[in-house]
């Protein structure tokens, strides 16, 4: 660090993101990316906005707005876009959680407690129970600020929509935020619910379902108060924090809906083919309703088996924390990765058994 | 505000951006944009990019800091790129900032202050000379972090390297950011000043000669340290902050380095030109060296001239801050619209003196 920087960031660690090899050389599985491209049409949009990048985007993202509006079944004044739900979940936490506690789960989206050390936010960090599930029971009437990834990440595993309304309701003077990054791949969402309670936000991202990582799109829904403090914030940092181009695809993308839900329900299937593909080699994997699974093996350690895999050319991530480092995520690709993968993994079980 | 905001936020007052009327009726001097589009290679750039969007966008931007390093002559290692240069005066205050004291320029970008409350630095907030120069003296030996514009906005006054040097030699302690957004326009860049002070960044954008507005593209150059300090910053808050297709399009914008600062020369040409003329018409014209002019007028005020110039379909800036509200900000457009204004101004003018 420079002699400069603030003495209260010195110990400040980063989140660390997921390997981007550039080459692609590899089968990736370890970012969670989708393995389909973007439908012609967003690619288009793009293209065609690219040619009025002299003038700045609308900083109100108004047409994508309404697109979101429309699509979810709510007014324009409760959503919110940004520049990936990366954003969203910064701004929450500067917003809201720097002069009140802020509850989440141990294992969840490495990004919560960065965020919270980031703003000097006092956090409560709760165990997941024996069998990684979130504790919905935890959380209510806990009275801090709470947010839960919904599917939790890399767990895959999700809370109802019943078990989130009443953490929402038996804490009514915090705000609660629902991540529901991966939410397409099966979970309940609680969209419906930010219509009821002024205190939830919903949040969700481009970069899962609708392959749009590399666009960097998130968006949430709350109560029009809430949405207003997230703007004010985004109007105290980056007014234009989404760009033309990506507004754009955004608006391609929900217009062709139908495009990747069809998306969601192939990697829907494929998750299940490689779940039960893996059970029947002996993997403990948790029942997943995100686009990856998390699995873990008696006879190889995390960590090992994420070294042999990339050694076959095939990435996924492995992450070193206590409680979970003997298991690995597995990004659902195209059925043909998968069955590559499976292949693989077979090979390397089989060397540890001879 | 919802009940939920942090007190410290409640009396936050965002920055406000130029109007951005999205149906485009207007003639559009108002926000600095360039009138010329991104050149054909960066436009298609673009569209090719787009079909790879299900990827992340790498979050080191290697190859366009490689083409930025080259064309700046610097070493990769001294470069960092972000979300519009706003990213960076952001992670700036943030990283630098809150525990030290900052001093700039009393009329300057607007976002200076708003970033100092945002992230609670002291600041410092020293005045024009009556001239609306910055006077390089007051910052000398000030022993507080620096925010200079140069070519200073809304006026497009300069100070020259050796005036920047003297700033950052006699402040060895402190970090001193120049934020040269237009200084493709005329004036005196301090990038070489780069390599020879370890407390000296050095800001641009993509955004006004590099017609990339709505692309979302800033950069910096500093001591590596520094650099690792805002990447530090960066990764703790949103890792992929630029999108495929602005890093794909910048990387074409610097290969098409040639058509952007013949741009450039043009737009210096029509500045010229409007200067002139405005001068011939009877108005106060300060010496520019941006992309923009900053003009009064005795027989009429800032605001009214804004209104009347907006009812012939004209968009200027007007800031309603006292020791300027004299004044309308008008961005450099093409040479057919800039004759356009020359024509409703004079028709404006006359009519005051029927």
């Amino acid at each position: 660090m420079s002699r400069f920087l603030c003495e209260k960031f010195s110990s400040l660690e980063a989140y660390t993101p997921g390997e981007q090899p550039q080459g692609m050389k590899y089968i990736k599985l370890n970012t969670n990316e989708s393995p389909y491209p973007p439908s012609p049409k967003t690619i288009a949009a793009a293209g065609m906005e690219a040619e009025k990048l002299n003038l700045y985007s609308d900083p109100e993202s108004k047409l994508l707005k309404q697109r979101l509006a429309e699509r979810y079944g709510v007014k324009y004044e409760n959503v919110f876009t940004s520049n990936g739900s990366d954003e969203i979940l910064q701004f929450f936490f500067m917003a809201f959680c720097s002069e009140r506690d802020v509850a989440y789960p141990s294992i969840s989206y490495g990004f919560y407690p960065v965020y919270a050390e980031l703003f000097g936010c006092k956090s409560t960090v709760i165990p997941l129970k024996d069998d990684f599930s979130v504790d919905s029971g935890d959380y209510e009437g806990i009275n801090k600020n709470i947010v839960i990834a919904n599917p939790n990440a890399p767990t895959g595993l999700c809370l109802t929509m019943a078990q989130v309304e009443k953490i929402v309701t038996s804490n009514p003077d915090n705000i609660v935020l629902i991540d529901e990054a991966y939410v397409d791949f099966g979970g309940d969402s609680c969209v419906e619910l930010t219509k009821k309670y002024s205190n939830l936000v919903v949040c969700m991202t481009f970069s899962k379902s609708r392959s749009l990582a590399g666009g960097r799109l998130g968006f949430c829904f709350a109560n029009e108060e809430i949405i207003k403090d997230l703007e004010k914030i985004k109007y105290s940092t980056n007014p234009y924090n989404v760009n033309r181009m990506t507004q754009a695809c955004g608006v391609a993308a929900i217009e062709d809906d139908g495009y990747y839900m069809d998306n969601a329900q192939k990697i829907i299937k494929t998750r299940e083919y490689l779940t039960e593909e893996y059970r029947k080699l002996g993997f403990y994997v948790l029942d997943s309703k995100a686009n990856f699974i998390f699995a873990k093996h008696n006879s190889i350690s995390g960590a090992e088996f994420y070294r042999e895999l990339r050694a076959c050319g095939i990435l996924v991530r492995h992450f070193s924390k206590a409680e979970i480092k003997d298991f690995v995520r597995i990004s659902v690709g195209t059925m043909e990765d998968i069955e590559t993968l499976v292949i693989k993994t077979k090979e390397i079980l089989s060397k540890r058994f001879v």
